[in-house]
């Protein structure tokens, strides 16, 4: 019989994956996302410790990839030792390393769900078959997703003659989730559809996500884009160069608020005051259900180094760090922020694009 | 008899400044920007095309700062040859430098008109003598506009106890100038008056001129602040972190349109949204009382490379650059953005505040 795993990993024809396990393997292998686009480096994570550092530092981010990552490595505490004591254990140290994305808990609770009440012998191969599942699962949905996504995209109003021209934030894409992502899955399906698009990547301070592997995943797709300053949002959707804005979340309450990568919400606004439609892609493990408002959705506060300096390759070819304000300047370094539902056009998920809580709410069949 | 110059130099106490002509010297020093905040180099320029370079490749940059240079490279272009010949294309070469302030292209008509119905040699010292009250009333401008500030800052409703938060964005200082600077003569009059403020400063990619100007002025001056990157504003703000945003400009026309750094109407959008008053600190050479709105500004677009890359200090202490995207990466460079006046909360020029154009016409006893 297929491997059912490779079988729908093929679903994604990506050059590259930001997530790997080897048929049978007890451990996986992850693109050391720190090294884009300078060099692709698979970085292989064979225990849990090396899971949770690998998730807390970011050598792989985004809210569906740390889920998978999360699921696996608990699937390694287990080979190690599968006692309740330990799976507790695992579950909290996993947890504790990002706070914002829901995704990361949903993941570690349903593979701690499906081992629970097995015999200690049976729960690491559940576990690796559940996580196995997850990013089978997330590849699935980002599916999905690109086609309600792309759907939408053949409808979008045209400012001018030529590509249809997306704004995105950060990195939603295929190296955030286990294949396809979620803001680049319209993109990418509309690209290998033969429908021009054209992507606006904003850099993303202080990490540069966008420059780094946004940039990168359009490169090894062909797909045509150019890179801005985060501040030039305004601008360029003023200028009537945007169609529309798609960007990605760490989690969306039940009202339709939206927690994504700093500035989201500044770009949902010039969005707003431009007549710009702009949709969040999600697949549905980034609902948190139990929360009412995104007032409630901790913001991660990262060190104030990522903000004082910028890394990137250096005139030499090697990694380099620059600092970019004096020594001991004060700095604050908010990952995260949240934008409100009224400047939601809509959610892509999975089930179709939502408009509003309710209809939400109703994707899902949960009680509004 | 005293200096007439040195003697308004002294109106601003500061310990560096961003232009100094000394005594009866026939070429100024300005401050190498480029180099701030790691070294503090004074450069000379003696004649106009290197005063056209130093506009030009921003080694000084704000709209009254290269005004003022500009005036000065006229002088020292008619050092040279007063003939009218000469005179015109000097003037040409200037202008050409920086598009978008409109305090270049007023300098240099002043200079022009002070000496064009003289004779030869009389020129040359009569434009020496018109860019050093250039330079004299820059300074007494923004001590105006500083005092105007300074009122409204003691009436700003405070979101919390503590200092007064003011975010700014750029660099509208001092180095913007000939001294006080503009969006920080309030703060740096509010601070010596022992009013509390604490200033929240942008980095201002991609030159990066929040993190390596307006930090440094702050340090210079023992202003409390804080470094956060561009996408943070929206965050800050519904936070309740900002009380009051006050900016610069390189141009504003007469419906109060504002044209500055790229970025400044993503944070005019983020204030209105979260009810923060927008100012805007202006001299009056900044005004284009020929443009009826802020469409007809040309926007500065600049080289890829400095989205490209960032520059800083290496851990080496040299000066480094590192590349942040894949060579050959698309990039945009618009260096400015226009802020519509329904966002603006006030301009805050050296005669008062305007609430709107007709404020700002009668503030001048223009026609509305």
């Amino acid at each position: 019989m297929a491997d059912p795993l490779r079988l729908n990993l093929d679903l994604d024809p990506a050059p590259y994956r930001a997530l790997h396990r080897p048929t049978g393997a007890r451990f996986v292998e992850v693109l050391d996302q720190r090294a884009l686009p300078h060099a692709q480096i698979m970085v292989k994570l064979a225990d849990a410790d090396t899971a949770a550092l690998a998730i807390g530092s970011m050598w792989v981010r985004g809210a569906p990839l740390i889920g998978a990552v999360g699921a696996y490595g608990l699937a390694m505490a287990l080979d190690l030792d599968p006692s309740d004591a330990a799976l507790a254990s695992a579950h909290a140290a996993l947890d504790a390393t990002r706070p914002t994305a829901v995704n990361l808990r949903w993941a570690l609770d349903r593979v701690r769900r499906a081992v629970a009440s097995l015999p200690a012998s049976e729960r690491a191969d559940a576990a690796w078959r559940e996580a196995d599942a997850i990013v089978v699962e997330d590849i699935e949905i980002n599916h999905s997703i690109g086609q309600h996504g792309l759907q939408l995209l053949r409808e979008i109003p045209r400012r001018r003659s030529g590509p249809i021209n997306v704004m995105t934030h950060c990195n939603a894409g295929a190296l955030a989730t286990c294949g396809w992502g979620t803001a680049t899955a319209p993109l990418f399906l509309a690209h290998a559809d033969g429908l021009p698009i054209h992507v606006f990547v904003s850099e993303t301070r202080p990490r540069l996500q966008g420059a780094n592997l946004t940039v990168w995943e359009m490169n090894q797709r062909g797909v045509p884009h150019t890179l801005f300053v985060d501040s030039a949002s305004g601008l360029l959707m003023r200028r009537g160069d945007i169609d529309v804005v798609i960007v990605g979340t760490d989690r969306v309450a039940c009202n339709g608020d939206v927690c994504n990568k700093i500035g989201t919400y500044d770009k949902a606004l010039a969005a707003r005051d431009n007549d710009v439609p702009f949709y969040v892609a999600l697949p549905s493990p980034t609902i948190d259900w139990s929360l009412a408002s995104g007032d409630g959705i901790p913001i991660e506060s990262r060190s104030a180094d990522e903000v004082l300096t910028a890394v990137g390759r250096d005139e030499n070819g090697n990694t380099g760090k620059v600092a970019i304000a004096p020594a001991g300047t004060r700095a604050v370094n908010y990952a995260f922020d949240v934008t409100p539902a009224r400047l939601v056009s809509g959610l892509i998920t999975e089930r179709g694009v939502a408009r509003d809580a309710q209809s939400l709410s109703a994707l899902f069949a949960r009680a509004a």
